[in-house]
């Protein structure tokens, strides 16, 4: 890294996949003088230390931001604004404040109400678009963020300065950083991540109701695997994330509805041309985006 | 093998993925002497010689039928009725006659229809549980098989001897040989192959059609790459499925879509907990599933 080191002390509230993988590759870092990692429990501080998450680690979060430079709200979208209702003394007149969360719009406002207007200037929203279906303290790795995309959801009022130090803290995690506005990252994610998430806990969740269910997952195939990672995610995780951004995905849904139905309808109706020429689109427009992941090595 | 071989000279009709990742198993198999080929058009004859998918290749299947202890149907499922139809003079009194067929009713039927009754005492059909996106001869590989499923689902009619032949066959190919009955495989294969291509089509159908196509696909992630991973598949292939097995997909979309509508309506009603706990079954269920491929080995 030739550029300015982002933080001297990073403090990261919630150790889980992304939390936890945040600490590993700051660790790592050699710009990064001190990874202060917090959970919620004892026994998880325990294990935390045991799998060296992070140079230390609390359960206070007023612990881990004291004196840091940069402070990443890693936690479940549900628990930002507790998080930050406990941490709003605890931060420096420069310290800056990220968040992780897989929603934006909810996110913003929990932030604004704990933590109060005046430190918005200071507030960069921030969503890395990556995962695995694991979860938990254990589920982290160095390598997660390599290749993947970071969007920052930079308010009005956020601090250039606030931006740039947020930028290159994703870019020493090996993300490559985009910008977008919060309403539009919501909508983007419901279509991407939070509909297929929906689609795949239905589909299983409709197989296992089916009389031949263990028949059903003992044939299944490579294609069904793949298909279903995802409904290996975090209910609860999931259920808030639905929750907190319905808005954005209630269309989408109701769009793959009305397809799911006309598709319904063409095989009822013997309509071949109709089914064909869904299917030749989606191949058409997967390949072009398979393609572009190729080309920037995020496949 | 210490099993004595399924065929001195076995003959694969179509040399896609399933027919050419065949061909070439069989070929590094000391137990089968000639591995005769067929495809549609000269040029694809002097390609697959140019990859040594097969001994010898040839466009008449007559040609490459003649003398075959076994002839692999690996054609198109609408194909396997106008190959036949070529075929039934070449069959020798022994030979025994297989297919790859992801449908099997409409197969067993075309197949009837073509060769005859007198012929069903020596059909085994068959499905290998195996696949990747891709098409055509290029994308066959010799390990495709290895550890995968291949369902035999022999008639009432079927010569014992032909069915152990066609199940030495498959083990020669590294897969594991399972029995089922003709109608148990079309539902047990629309749940869980048929259903899930038609939804990862439909998603990426129903995204492309979106304004902010381009970006959406640029910010898809990792878990979005796998879901739709089968709607890279034949279009033309997966259409002609559809169709064949429509009967037993329509009754698994339609609870799907009933589950959707639910899911939708928990949403707008702002019910967590019917969303959770359909996600908590979701999970617990393939969960399991994978435990188990984990153990047998075909994750």
């Amino acid at each position: 890294m030739s550029e300015r080191p982002a933080a001297k002390r990073v403090a990261i509230i919630g150790m889980g996949l992304i939390g936890g993988s945040l600490a590993r590759v700051l660790q790592a870092h050699s710009d990064v003088g001190h990874v202060a990692g917090c959970v919620e429990t004892d026994a998880d501080a325990a294990l935390a230390r045991e799998l060296g998450l992070a140079d230390s680690v609390t359960t206070n979060p007023l612990e881990a931001a004291a004196g840091a430079d940069i402070v990443v709200l890693a936690v479940g979208i549900d628990a930002m604004g507790p998080v930050c209702a406990r941490l709003g003394g605890a931060l420096g007149p420069d310290t800056v404040v990220t968040d992780v969360g897989s929603t934006k719009a909810g996110v913003i406002a929990d932030v604004r109400s704990q933590l109060g207007d005046h430190v918005m200037t200071r507030f960069v929203p921030g969503h890395p678009i990556a995962g695995t279906e694991n979860s938990g303290l254990r589920a982290g790795f160095q390598g997660l963020f390599a290749g993947r995309r970071a969007i920052l959801t930079p308010l009005d009022e956020t601090d250039p300065a606030a931006l740039a130090r947020v930028e290159q803290l994703w870019r020493a995690a090996g993300a490559h950083v985009s910008l977008m506005d919060p309403a539009h990252h919501d909508q983007v994610l419901a279509a991407t991540s939070h509909l297929p998430h929906l689609l795949a806990f239905a589909l299983v969740d409709t197989l296992a109701a089916m009389a031949e269910r263990t028949e059903i997952f003992e044939y299944a195939a490579g294609g069904f695997a793949d298909f279903t990672r995802i409904a290996s995610s975090d209910p609860a995780l999931w259920t808030r994330i639905m929750f907190a951004n319905r808005r954005e995905i209630m269309p989408v849904l109701d769009q793959y509805i009305i397809k799911l139905n006309d598709l319904r309808d063409s095989l009822e109706n013997q309509d071949e041309s109709t089914v064909r020429q869904s299917f030749t689109r989606a191949k058409d427009a997967r390949d072009r985006f398979t393609e572009r992941l190729d080309t920037s090595g995020q496949a």
